[in-house]
């Protein structure tokens, strides 16, 4: 009952955690495009309409959930509840993007701060009416703004490199 | 490796779609709690200080997936991925609620459109420089903002009701 279905992939200039943007607010200028299942297609219906969409994403490179961590932004620990960090119980991402574009089974898209590769689970239309809130109180982020860029503590580790190479016949 | 774990339990009024207000916009006033799993009381840390947090949970009731669905908001067939409502294909819920206590498991929370008993999958705090963002197109809905609350048409039937009724025992 509660398992998901990859719905298509997110492809971004970022192949690693370090340097990727903490936030489609600190991307911009970083483009991408999602390859949606082509099965899917006739659901993009109308979604040309809205200038930007909410992903809803697996992160699939997160190490496994912890309660508390130190954020990115931050130097001491949190609850991961208070937190946008990957290593959550349930590992889903959120993320406001620009939709710039719709071909087929393909949606460029730009403001990512998503890893290359990630797989897709859902996409919703941004409408400020549902999404746009006043608040006063940010808890700890509040003074927490500065950093920009996310680093590799909530990245697992590459499989290691094989030693040996793929290598093209070299007659060809 | 995609499946889910449900981290708690959302509480509200509502006890059928049909009356329950479409967005959190909507549903000034109503109020409700979440029922967290206990071991998660340590991810709550930090939490409190915010105004408002995202909660992204499981449609349980929702009927099937389709691809395209007329919403509740409108009387033509959209794209599912351009719409809000429930029948996706990964059939996940997002909506930012108020926080307004939290004691032990037990999160008070108001402009709650979510059904009563419905699973939580994650809670984030909402921050407005991750998720407020200016757009000027909103497609179909630019002009279907008038209707406030849900009806039944997402919503799976309940079970049969059964022809027995459970009665207490009369010598009592």
């Amino acid at each position: 009952m509660n398992s998901l279905t990859i719905i298509g992939r997110i492809f971004s200039p970022f192949k690693q955690a370090a340097g990727t943007p903490i936030q489609p607010s600190r991307a911009a200028g970083a483009s991408g495009h999602i390859e949606l299942d082509p099965a899917y297609v006739p659901a993009l219906k109308d979604l040309d309409g809205f200038d930007r969409i909410w992903l809803i994403y697996w992160f699939d490179r997160a190490i496994e959930a912890k309660l508390t961590v130190i954020p990115f932004r931050d130097t001491v620990e949190r609850g991961i509840f208070s937190t946008r960090a990957p290593a959550r119980p349930n590992p889903i991402g959120l993320s406001s993007v620009r939709l710039l574009s719709i071909a087929g089974n393909i949606l460029s898209i730009a403001d990512v701060d998503i890893l290359d590769g990630t797989p897709l689970i859902d996409i919703k239309p941004y409408v400020p009416e549902y999404d746009n809130f006043p608040v006063q109180r940010l808890g700890w982020i509040e003074n927490a703004l500065n950093k920009s860029v996310a680093d590799s503590r909530f990245e697992k580790p590459s499989l290691p490199r094989q030693g040996v190479e793929l290598r093209t016949n070299s007659l060809c």
